[in-house]
């Protein structure tokens, strides 16, 4: 896979959230609550039903403090004691990453928890949506998220990977559960999916509900780079090798899966569904279904694509991929920036075009964010396995 | 148990790691590497081989900036870009918490990964030790660390315990496993062991190296309080009911544990130290093994225990503590402040008057901090289910 386009990808995610973007905001509606992913006991960041974010923090002897969330940065006003406090313009629903701004120095929020995106740990906000239902914790059977650590002889480095286990999994002893390898977006990692993608509570709850079947989920780091020798040589993206031939192998062998074809499931969301989609097509003996959320393997292009040279021909033949791949499935945020809604409908123009079937799930009023992705799992995590 | 002294101890904790405070570092040592538990990429913070710890922070705009250390705010330099560099005192081995302070704002240093302690999730720093090997990644077998989420019908609560399943758990599914109940000390929550604490990798080794036996280790929050009825009453500490009632019960069903008193151990430091000891007393039936790391009942008191009142009589009988509790455990380090020493004092006092055995280790040139309890978790894990 080529690396090259992370740091694009970030740039345009950046400027993707200026949406709403409003230098003054006129009336802000003051019915303000403590954010839902706040530390214990902290009253900042609140959000309010307008979906704005106010924060507050002391800073006595600062010149200026600044919101930064969602590639725009407001100012935070001081009072007599020296606490800053300002608002943001109205976010879209769901969450985001976000940070402070003092006297220029980039640093976390000290009221939130913290998530790796973005190429750090750092604050999240979430504001509340209408569907929330489908990722809260309910009085539901739920799962074990697992961390497993393990040597891997391709990087020749020690790497972590997320587990999750459906209810019952520990106590029925005699039953094996099918696999969803699922992969996370560029500046992030393993982390991502049970934090901030509540895959965890997702499956909890479409499994309680009898919508999804009880499944394994593997959640992998999708930065796996092999060392060159030589000066100049550039380590080596080897992230297919590392799940074909480390991470599955594991999986299969630690815990109670049933490790054939139709029983395993890939999917990622951005660079992870790139990732994945050349994984599964490459791999077809390996896995059943595919899903691509808010991503493509031809971003971040969104010229014609021509199925005999596009990945080395791997959607020549469209009844075969109907075989191969029973499930396929793609999604996108309507908020979407480009280069993923002209890279993602060039792709399915090209599924079209060789009679290929597949579904697309479409997020109402979400950009290149994690609520798309959150939905894209729920609609996704339906269809495997049956 | 007696919440109070919380406040107190905190002060005094911030406090005893002062040691070694210098205003005027005079020669520093220009071998600086960056911390291992910074965050993927970032250069800075670094420690050197004297312990001291450097940061930096691009905040062209500020007046101020300082890295708080130890209970010491040391002041850092701005270069021509904006960016400030300086340095610490030398600190102790092992594991602090630490921030910055950016013209009066106390927030997390970016560069690092955040840990709950303090009250917050914030930056952490690890000074390597010579015994660091201990607690070190290495190529043995590794055990699984799991999130498992409650909800708790006495504080009406959803709650989060963290298990540590020795590796072979998984499949050796007819294998049953002895329990240790390992709890946090103030202003930390049941992240802290497997964490900063790094529990599951001291029992990976110890057990790798067959000093200890293969167990499971469940790390709950000691924070669990009853809300209660009327205006002015204020929630009730109810974390006892709580291990008894719901947590040992659902963990016996929920994991293939030995669920008997031999095979039932529980341990804590410092306010952990004191909660755990109650239980163990109150609850003889249930556990034949306690570790009291750098904590005791009698907190903060170092006056003179008289065992016929102190705890409703129940070191009354020194020989029925000793049939009881076959191991009892104690731990304190070298460098600890005042209370502990004096409180830890005092109990092993009542104890030998009591002719109550027990085994004392002493972790050498460590304060009230985590160096001093991975050394005790490691030295108590070998005691027992023997």
């Amino acid at each position: 896979m080529n690396i090259k386009p992370i740091h694009a990808l970030l740039t345009v995610l950046l400027a993707s959230q200026i949406s709403f973007a409003q230098n003054t905001p006129s009336v802000v509606k003051e019915d303000f609550r403590p954010s839902s992913v706040n530390q214990p006991g902290k009253q900042y960041p609140q959000v309010n039903s307008e979906g704005r974010v106010r924060t507050s923090i002391t800073a006595p002897e600062a010149n200026k403090v600044q919101l930064d969330i969602g590639g725009v940065k407001y100012d935070l006003v001081k009072d007599a004691n020296g606490v800053w406090t300002g608002e943001s313009a109205p976010q879209d629903e769901g969450f985001h990453y976000y940070q402070l701004n003092i006297d220029g120095a980039s640093v976390p929020d000290p009221g939130t928890k913290y998530y790796y995106g973005a190429g750090r740990w750092g604050s999240g906000i979430e504001i509340p949506a209408p569907d929330q239902d489908i990722y809260a914790l309910k009085d539901v059977p739920h799962g074990l998220v697992s961390e497993v650590v393990y040597f891997s002889k391709i990087t020749q480095a020690w790497r972590c990977c997320i587990v999750y286990t459906p209810a019952g999994y520990e106590t029925n002893a005699n039953v094996r559960y099918p696999v969803l390898y699922l992969q996370h977006g560029s500046f992030e990692d393993e982390t991502g999916w049970s934090s901030q993608g509540k895959a965890n509570l997702i499956l909890d709850n479409l499994i309680a509900d009898k919508k999804a079947v009880p499944m394994i989920i593997v959640m992998d780091n999708g930065y796996a780079f092999k060392p060159q020798e030589g000066e100049n040589k550039k380590p080596l993206l080897v992230f297919e090798e590392v799940m074909m031939q480390e991470i599955i192998p594991m999986i299969d062998s630690r815990f109670r899966t049933i490790a054939d074809k139709r029983h395993r499931a890939i999917a990622g969301l951005s660079m992870g569904a790139n990732q994945t989609l050349r994984i599964a097509m490459n791999n077809l003996a390996a896995f059943s279904a595919y899903g691509g959320f808010s991503g493509t393997a031809n971003y971040p292009s969104a010229d014609e694509i021509d199925p005999v040279t596009f990945l080395d021909g791997k959607f020549a033949e469209g009844k075969a991929v109907n075989q191969q791949l029973p499930v396929f499935f793609l999604s996108l945020g309507t908020k979407e920036p480009n280069p993923f809604p002209g890279s993602v409908g060039a792709f399915r123009k090209m599924l079209d075009k060789q009679g290929i079937k597949y579904s697309f799930y479409e997020s109402p009023g979400t950009a290149h964010e994690w609520q798309t992705w959150r939905r894209s799992l729920y609609q996704f995590a339906q269809l495997l396995f049956k």
